[in-house]
């Protein structure tokens, strides 16, 4: 139990603790915070009271005005920061309980503060790790039969996606314009994306130094480099993305943006979620090949509010453990061949499809194309996205008697730049 | 005319000036330097001597350990600075000429110099950008009828790479290990990559400030954003791209290593090589229209040296003029959708093969999947790389009297790691 009042549906009990960067109107320097109920703790304020054996000397990470020295100093120094901000926060520690200045400089209400980006992101990828979604879309495209591609059972498929364009939750993002042929007989023209689409994933940041190029992580180790996970929506341009993507994948239909909640929730505070995922089968390689239940139980929402209304409605509901491969699978598979991570890189899912009808974790999928719109209300449908909408993702875990929650991850379509003469 | 010594055959007389990050025995911190005949020009030693309007308050980013900073500025800022480089070099100036200290501090040989990666690289991208290439690579993929993509002639195809494991010239590159499958009627195995590949590339590094997200950069402005360019080698591990890259692109077969040259050429220093580039038909739809010549006359060699032998074998001569796609038209449309571009990313054009048979910028194209091995020697052949084959890839444009030459972009295939057990 915390002295800070936490509610029981509230996504940041002391059980949580998750990190993110956040400044204020009166201080607007950007600064590493611990969300706790409906406050923030300022770790740059409590920087000196991180005094065991990890951090003692080490304190300055925590005066950063991004997580990635935090992240970079692994397992151990994760672990003792964690027990002493429970430590801190409990009911039962006097050091920030009964000083009353201390406690006035160190908590934000979260209502009062800017959330930022938690990282400099080195580098983002993105996989396509759900046997549902890559079924779906595979069915739309090329058939039943021919739904998964033959390398699909065997590799958790992935490309690297645009860092630059990372941005937090509650970012708009613009309609783009692009090219697109949606007759192929003729020629392509240039125009606004109708067919603007989201993708419910999730996507975990690296910690660590890292690794060398050349050396690759193996599965014993990979554990080491996950530092926690986010909401991420991966924003997509279907009719841009349809005409672009052969033969190397989508470009820039999905590096226009891409958002993710603001608070990085731990490994540490997730270990009870850790569950058994979908049967593999065939078995991969060994390379490949996990003992520990490492999938992970999040439950996720996807609600639309749409421009007409004021109401949110909810269009998908899902869950992190219906992912095929594992974010182990993932993290070991991308540096197979020695391509190296560095503290601050962040891999995403893929969109998090489950199994029944309204688990799917895009548009694309809950339509089939369009071709089904999503019934809202009544006179209220939607086949895409349209211009004002609002699209909000979040996730919890549900453990015994509390939540470790995600916040949101949201944002909202502005109008499209107008069309060039 | 310099007081600095210039062979005629130099890589780098007065009229090029290409900007690097050299460190030395002496002084491990990494400085900006500029090449001028065998030697380095240390700016952050002279720092104090470019006094013109855009650079007198911004002197500091030449004690910068990246160009970062530098490249930020802009036009303005980058066409001084090379106008006063060539002031202090040139044999009528004595403020550099006459002051031995100065010059003892500010000069150091180029062999006596470790260069580095010449910028912090937030994003890589690489495009598909010569048709000979993409033709040649679609007939052996998918016969002629179907060598290019609908899309093809239509936009620059591109695709995001991984920044971490870009490699300054110089630095060994490991085979890799990875998945593949060579009879796809079994399953896939995993082992040593056994068809190690280069491709001849080049790049550019982009400049100014950047464009903000949602904001695509027009065609009347994409030469403000490019500062310069480099020769690039993407290593290719062309056994694990056949069966990873469907249906989102190369992945781990490009991400173990990139290797570039440490010396970037401003395109201040390319205007004579300026020159038109193939016909484009169709048309490109008009944001991609361009009026001026955008193409760039560059020669191109690519020279191996394998391991049984002290010598070099020319594989392959090429020219940057081939590409149908200008370096404005990927970066205009690399934004199209809003991607913001920033300082220090860097944009590859794809492999540059030409009209020619040997001037073919891969391996996999050259001998042809392998079918027609290179001949370089009596009893030596090469299908793909063995280990301890160096590659070397150089290039210039031959102006009047002098070469603006990039240096070279080299490498060295060291063994694999021992396969787990």
């Amino acid at each position: 139990m915390s002295f800070i009042e936490v509610n029981s549906d509230s996504d940041f009990p002391i059980q949580n603790l998750p990190y993110g960067i956040f400044s204020t109107k009166d201080n607007t320097k950007h600064r590493i915070g611990v969300a706790i109920g409906t406050k923030i703790l300022d770790l740059s304020v409590i920087k000196h009271l991180f005094d065991g054996a990890q951090m003692k000397d080490k304190q300055n990470v925590f005066e950063e005005t991004t997580l990635n020295k935090f992240m970079s100093l692994g397992k151990s120094a994760w672990k003792e920061t964690r027990q002493r901000l429970q430590e801190l926060l409990s009911d039962s520690c006097k050091i920030l309980k009964d000083n009353n200045d201390l406690r006035k400089q160190a908590f934000v209400e979260q209502k009062d503060a800017n959330m930022h980006l938690p990282a400099q992101i080195g580098d983002y990828t993105d996989f396509y790790c759900s046997k549902e979604h890559a079924t779906n879309v595979g069915t739309m495209f090329r058939g039943k039969e021919n739904a998964l591609m033959p390398n699909w059972l065997h590799l958790p498929v992935g490309y690297h996606g645009r860092a630059s364009s990372v941005v937090v939750s509650g970012t708009d993002i613009r309609r783009p314009n692009g090219q697109t042929c949606p007759d192929e007989t003729k020629p392509p023209t240039f125009g606004n994306c109708k067919l603007l689409d989201i993708e419910l994933e999730m996507a975990f940041f690296i910690g660590t130094e890292g690794n060398h190029q050349g050396e690759p992580i193996t599965m014993d180790k990979a554990d080491e480099y996950i530092f926690g996970l986010v909401i991420m929506n991966d924003w997509s341009a279907r009719d841009i993305q349809k005409w672009e993507y052969v033969p190397l994948g989508p470009f820039t239909a999905k590096n226009f943006g891409t958002t993710i909640s603001p608070w990085i929730v731990t490994m540490d505070a997730l270990q009870d979620a850790l569950c058994t995922g979908p049967t593999q089968d065939p078995t991969p390689l060994s390379y490949l090949t996990q003992q520990e239940p490492s999938a992970i139980d999040i439950d996720l929402k996807v609600s639309l509010k749409p421009n007409q209304s004021t109401k949110e409605y909810t269009i998908c509901q899902s869950n992190l453990k219906h992912m095929y491969w594992s974010l182990k699978q993932m993290l070991v598979h991308h540096t197979v061949t020695g391509c190296n991570l560095r503290a601050g890189d962040l891999i995403a899912t893929g969109t998090i499809s489950g199994p029944t009808p309204d688990s799917c974790g895009s548009m694309l999928e809950l339509t089939w194309r369009g071709s089904k719109p999503l019934v809202l209300d009544e006179n209220l449908t939607r086949k895409f996205l349209e211009d004002g909408d609002t699209v909000t993702m979040t996730g919890f875990y549900q453990g015994n008697g509390f939540k470790i929650g995600f916040g949101q991850c949201t944002g909202t379509i502005i109008p499209a730049l107008p069309l060039p003469k």
